[in-house]
């Protein structure tokens, strides 16, 4: 592809017009989306409006005026439609990892006769890390992980969850969802998708696969800011049916009346905890509005081609790519192996290209087509292939030199 | 009092200055800081700064390169000495009731043969609600509340972890804490310490006390905005003895080393689950920033003489003050009840001036000494005093008529 193939690309992309919603620094090729998504402009304003009209003039009275009380609701029926899942299936709360240990121990005592959670080795790891916690909180209950060509054959009538990310971190694997899905409840398992890697990066449909339980992350294709509030999906017909561990006054069904017993809300509000963060409620919603007209199937048909592109790249350098060609089996972003790959990335970043690193050996590249050209692409690729055929990375100097200014 | 008296005593504050810290709207008396803790200056600035320079211009660099990563210990050990901690037993993470759960789950598996949670009959829901679901989470474990007056005859051989709220959110009660934890050490248990309502509000001594743990809230009197991170404090004599429950990737000793153990990291770190919210955490360390060079003795002082002012006006006007007239057993807040306190407190915030109802009787007033003025507090109880003469809260059309505008 020559850089004006790339232009033509860019020019007739139907997604164009959204790479102006972004505030993008000069300089800087944004490859890692799928980490952090950057700032959308919108959100520079929605930010300011909580702090200086809704807290700093509402004060108190914003719980109620700014409907503040109501944002985790609203803003996870605002994230319902990019996950395939109703307006009231689907809240905003607490952290990613928090909403795992909540859904964990939720799902064990609701099928206190199976005492495993089942998942894959190389999960991320806060994905296993909180289950391993999460088991400890249920009798008897384990973690048990395994390669992934053997998750299915290990889901058995000890299975009580099967804990899975669809799109994978560090490869992009995607998992078959509804097969998946399928195959748990065909053994008496109930499924828990971390969809942190594809919610806003893929079509996702978790009514469609029949799924039960689903968290994802609000920083990266929600594009909600640094360290977002998470979000937390129970379908419908479980929702009377499972109960929060992490019991807090937000999640009872009348907190201001200050009840000593705990009573869990109806729907899904019983899986809040806490206060809710204003702040980045109010930059999460901004990103989450600006995906409300994207057409998810555009997004998906762009992705495919960047991949196409970088891949190509990659192999005419002769990197080891370690996502799948597949585009129905992989999520947005492109991974090589590369036994330099922590050089490699710094000396990328270096000259403005910021992808990243994930240890031991793999540079990650995020394709986020909202924001990313194909001439951007292009040109990330001749700096790739700059950096590798000099051997740049070897030299600690050659970062400093190409610092971006 | 006259206007003048408390003009003058305004003239003489030594605390003055602090209150052009703040962005308070006009029109308003604020009497609900132990709420919501108002807008300071200095947080507006922070805030954009941390949108669009640290999000914006730095995206994924800011982990390093703006100290993200830090910021949870960095923040805690500024909060610290608001607190009588060492800067290495504080950290900031998710909200008070998740740090809650951590703290009374971990207690309980230290305490393995003591099996009872003992807090009290009315403390904040929370905090109780948190217990009823954190015993779940330990084979054996109860919570037992008890009404204040018989919590220590109450703290026995099978007491593993005694929960209380230093000061009572509804009536300002403050807990003697070195007397308590001495009683609950005595006894073989664990104290944890809820400081929300008198961290940045009274002078407290963790270390002094000997207390075990402690959790509290950044958006009252620390300021850090609308559900603001929570603290944490561990002692550390139990800093490695104790482990959290919810034990997510920012917890580990190598987060970036995506290991698929757990490892809890050593010191504070390990209390961390999920991301930090770095949009709040910009808030709070602003307003605790602002706190660093405040004389808390003068706070106290100052708070104590604004309690003096509005229990000799609610004495005269004939209310019912259930908070202590003792200053050592008060924290920073005043309190009456009132048959129609709901529609007291309506009334007088259509007044402009702002405080909260508690159900299910309870008028209640902050006193915050770094931006409320002796002449606010007079003003407030002249409202006060014409809201209840007149009886103007039993008219509907009242709230609407004297609307701040």
């Amino acid at each position: 592809m020559t850089r004006d193939d790339a232009r033509a690309l860019d020019a007739a992309d139907p997604l164009r017009r959204y790479r102006d919603l972004f505030d993008l620094p000069e300089g800087v090729i944004y490859l890692d989306g799928n980490s952090l998504g950057p700032l959308p402009r919108a959100s520079t304003a929605a930010v300011a409006d909580m702090v200086a009209r809704q807290w700093g003039d509402g004060l108190i009275r914003s719980w109620n005026d700014a409907d503040w009380i109501d944002a985790p609701a609203r803003i996870g029926g605002k994230i319902a439609p990019l996950i395939g899942a109703e307006p009231d299936e689907v809240i905003v709360a607490d952290s990613t990892s928090a909403n795992l240990f909540k859904a964990i121990v939720a799902a064990l005592r609701f099928n206190p006769t199976r005492k495993t959670v089942l998942s894959e080795t190389g999960n991320f790891p806060t994905d296993l890390h909180v289950a391993e916690g999460a088991v400890e909180c249920v009798p008897g209950a384990r973690l048990a992980a395994v390669p992934r060509g053997r998750i299915e054959e290990a889901i058995g009538p000890d299975t009580a969850l099967v804990l899975l990310t669809h799109v994978h971190y560090k490869t992009a694997e995607r998992f078959d969802m509804a097969r998946l899905t399928t195959r748990a409840h065909d053994a008496g398992a109930l499924v828990l998708w971390d969809l942190s890697h594809s919610a806003g990066a893929v079509t996702i449909d978790l009514n469609h696969a029949g799924a039960d339980l689903a968290v994802g992350c609000g920083y990266k294709y929600l594009n909600g800011g640094p360290g977002a509030p998470a979000f937390l999906y129970v379908a419908k017909r479980l929702q009377d049916r499972l109960t929060n561990p992490l019991s807090g006054w937000m999640g009872h069904a009348a907190p201001f009346d200050f009840e000593d017993g705990y009573r869990p809300a109806t729907g899904m509000k019983r899986w809040l905890a806490g206060t809710p963060p204003m702040l980045g409620m109010a930059a999460l919603e901004a990103g989450v509005d600006l995906l409300a007209d994207v057409d998810m199937a555009a997004v998906e048909a762009k992705s495919r081609a960047l991949f196409d592109l970088f891949a190509a790249e990659g192999d005419a350098l002769g990197l080891d790519c370690v996502s799948p060609r597949d585009p129905a089996r992989r999520g947005s972003h492109i991974s090589f192996r590369h036994p330099h790959a922590y050089e490699l990335c710094q000396a990328l970043i270096a000259c403005g290209v910021i992808g990243d690193f994930r240890a031991p050996d793999v540079l990650r590249l995020g394709l986020t087509p909202l924001y990313l050209g194909f001439e951007d692409c292009w040109r990330a690729a001749r700096i790739l292939e700059d950096v590798l055929t000099t051997e740049a990375w070897r030299d600690p100097a050659f970062a400093e030199r190409n610092a971006v200014t």
